[in-house]
């Protein structure tokens, strides 16, 4: 008789239906390679009623109770697929009090509880696997933590939030507006009815400080991480970058200077040959340089009930395997040496930038702004002034745009601050980021 | 005291000399994740004298029996990296039946060997790991075997010779002839002396057939995989393909086609935009589909000293882990159910097809090939006749280049069998592959 595996599911939303989905969909397979049948003994929800689900499920499997399903006599593995942080953080800490293994989807969670989570699982001896937390069904995490176990990560950038990608490469290709993509990806289920955490870049920052963890042995204060929205940008930029040869995307950036870490999330113009450019709409990427193996890169479906679930449950099956070994709390041990290492300053940044002044079409504007860049230490690659903006009469503001060369951040900033009286809108600043 | 970890190297060339360069360079990290100590114990070489080596290593290390290397009491890990063979199956089957876990390197070994190696280990409880064997530092095999552990692999394209595909951007870069580029590859130390099994693709099928076992759980003979070489190509199949808007890759291709088996190992024609045209000079890259998680694509550098080095010691550090969680023999148990499938026969693939004819240039040539294509039930969607052959006269021969659409490969055959008796040069075949 096969043996079997008791998992509980907290929530049955977009992921928890897809875990349902899979496990019954790929089950002979699953339970080959288990050498176990997985088996869902309870599913936790907001209401138990009978409600319209999407996936049918045995009605005695719901409960409305998180703390008696996390703890029940016969569940090995807790699937934490609720979101949020404070009523997550609970049940994941009774999972584990419990002596559950979990597998949790959950970025906010991990990025702002982490370390005590983590900790809890380590004194309890049992397992936390988080794949799905991070690029949806791609397995960075996977590839971090063991793929790359004997590298060392020098630098990485990702595409992690794909309804930012989505909303930048439809404003790219079809020269839109960010209020109108957001408004329509709104309506076709892209982008939430509240879209902060996805647009102000909150939810890069959360996997950010994940990835920073796994990549850099560093705990990360999540909220201090410096980060730019999409909201700021203006089809004017997008058209800007194609005439340099450049697409803006979302990214998140980490890179070790030898002990101090650098982490940051803002739109930037990347290269248009750049593979990483070529990631289109919702899909997510990891670019990882890391010591021995030098560039590679990871990309996939960052989002989506069958990505997310087939991450959650790929997990599932790795816990099973521990458990047949005996092995359960040894993938813990993968944390013990964090510690909060310093971060970069953002005045401390060094990049290259795009600055777009507005200003009077007088005289002398143009050698004022270089002049005040060049006292700054802002050295110019190439000055563009040839895309009236929108609407602009003929003696109108025009845009300046200037690409410069690698500079310090502080120094940029401190130059605009200057330049800031002859401008008649605020520059627009976006970081221009490349393969070395 | 940490504990220690005892290695022994078979093989102190290129990878091996990577090996102990990255044991030393990352050993603190290394220590740490290992809660081990690694300490190389022994090192098997063809000649122990004082010959000059890529690394400096105690003299005293060294050893010419391989048999008495494998089997040292103090040797924990055995590390394949001899390559070739007839040794390496007996050195790896002397480490297992020592009961030491084993790391290969070595795709030629498990292509050939595997199954024998994977039974004698999984008795004798032993681990063999091989993440080094396709795609060099890029972790595929893990991302297979425990990132989509859930998941169902339909597809995939890989590039996997890294000699072939720096050959074929080379020529496509610069027009430049095969045997040309070859010389110079020679010459850079990018290619062997001798070249056969990289760019016949002897080398690709042997990745193939590890691949399609870790994708399709199927056992598959190396040798009868269909293969073309890249030799055949010419440079004025590269300018049409540009003209096309496609790239020439070398690729590998394996589906599962519910039961029957097709892999295929031949330079394509692949659309210039899409992701895999962008994995460059010798990067290796593997694009999955997959059911849950739909496309995902893995790129990094399939071949170097320290990339390939770096997938050894993290193979060392998984078996290290495994050791210590008292978990041995686990890894073994997804080989239980391997079993031989049906291979599709090449004649029942299904494929878009470039078609390269050279023909006296007549009246009624065009009608004559697009009629006999016809009645093998081969559509044509394109064809183009302005590209005149290379030093050919006006009365000379010409190319006629038909794009069809999807055909089957049999009727595409025998067709270009009936028309043989009509061209001046053997038909060049192409096939064209893509996202779907």
């Amino acid at each position: 008789m096969t043996k079997e595996l008791g998992i509980a599911l907290l929530g049955l939303g977009n992921v928890g239906a897809g875990v349902v989905k899979l496990l019954e969909d790929n089950a002979a397979a699953i339970t080959a390679r288990l050498g176990a049948r997985p088996v869902v003994r309870a599913i936790a929800v907001a209401t138990a009623g009978k409600k319209k689900r999407l996936v049918e499920v045995d009605p005695a499997l719901l409960s409305t109770d998180l703390a008696s399903t996390v703890a029940r006599a016969d569940v090995d593995i807790v699937c934490e697929l609720i979101g949020g942080e404070q009523e997550a953080r609970v049940a994941v800490l009774q999972a584990i009090a419990a002596g559950k293994h979990v597998v949790t989807a959950n970025k906010a969670l991990l990025a702002t509880h982490g370390e005590e989570i983590f900790a809890a699982a380590e004194a309890r001896g049992v397992d936390v696997y988080y794949e799905a937390a991070v690029c949806g069904g791609i397995p960075v995490i996977r590839v971090l933590r063991e793929g790359l176990a004997s590298d060392r990560v020098e630098w990485f950038y990702g595409i992690v939030n794909g309804t930012s990608n989505y909303i930048l490469s439809e404003m790219a290709a079809h020269g839109r507006a960010f209020a109108d993509v957001l408004k329509e990806a709104q309506q076709l289920g892209y982008a939430e009815a509240d879209p902060t955490l996805d647009v102000s870049g909150g939810d890069a920052a959360h996997k950010l400080a994940i990835l920073a963890m796994l990549c850099f042995g560093t705990t990360v204060d999540a909220a201090a991480i410096p980060k730019d929205g999409i909201d700021a940008l203006d089809p004017i930029d997008f058209r800007y970058a194609a005439q340099f040869g450049f697409v803006i995307k979302p990214i998140v950036l980490g890179r070790d200077h030898g002990g101090r870490i650098e982490l940051r999330v803002h739109p930037a113009m990347i290269p248009d040959h750049w593979m990483l450019a070529d990631v289109p709409g919702a899909k997510n990427a990891l670019y990882v340089h890391s010591y021995a193996l030098g560039p590679s890169m990871y990309y996939g479906a960052g989002a989506g009930m069958m990505p997310t679930a087939m991450s959650v449950v790929s997990d599932v099956i790795e816990i099973a395997r521990n458990i047949a070994a005996n092995a359960g709390g040894d993938r813990v041990q993968r944390h013990r040496s964090l510690e909060r290492k310093p971060a970069l300053p953002v005045a401390d940044v060094r990049s290259r930038y795009y600055l777009r002044f507005s200003v009077e079409d007088r005289p002398g504007v143009l050698g004022r702004l270089t002049t005040v860049l060049g006292e700054h230490q802002v050295s110019i690659r190439q000055v563009v002034q040839d895309v009236p903006d929108a609407g602009a009469g003929e003696s109108g503001p025009v845009s300046v745009v200037v690409l410069t060369h690698e500079a310090r951040e502080g120094d940029v900033r401190a130059a605009i601050d200057v330049i800031a009286k002859s401008v008649v809108a605020p520059t627009r600043v976006i970081r221009v980021m490349g393969p070395p």
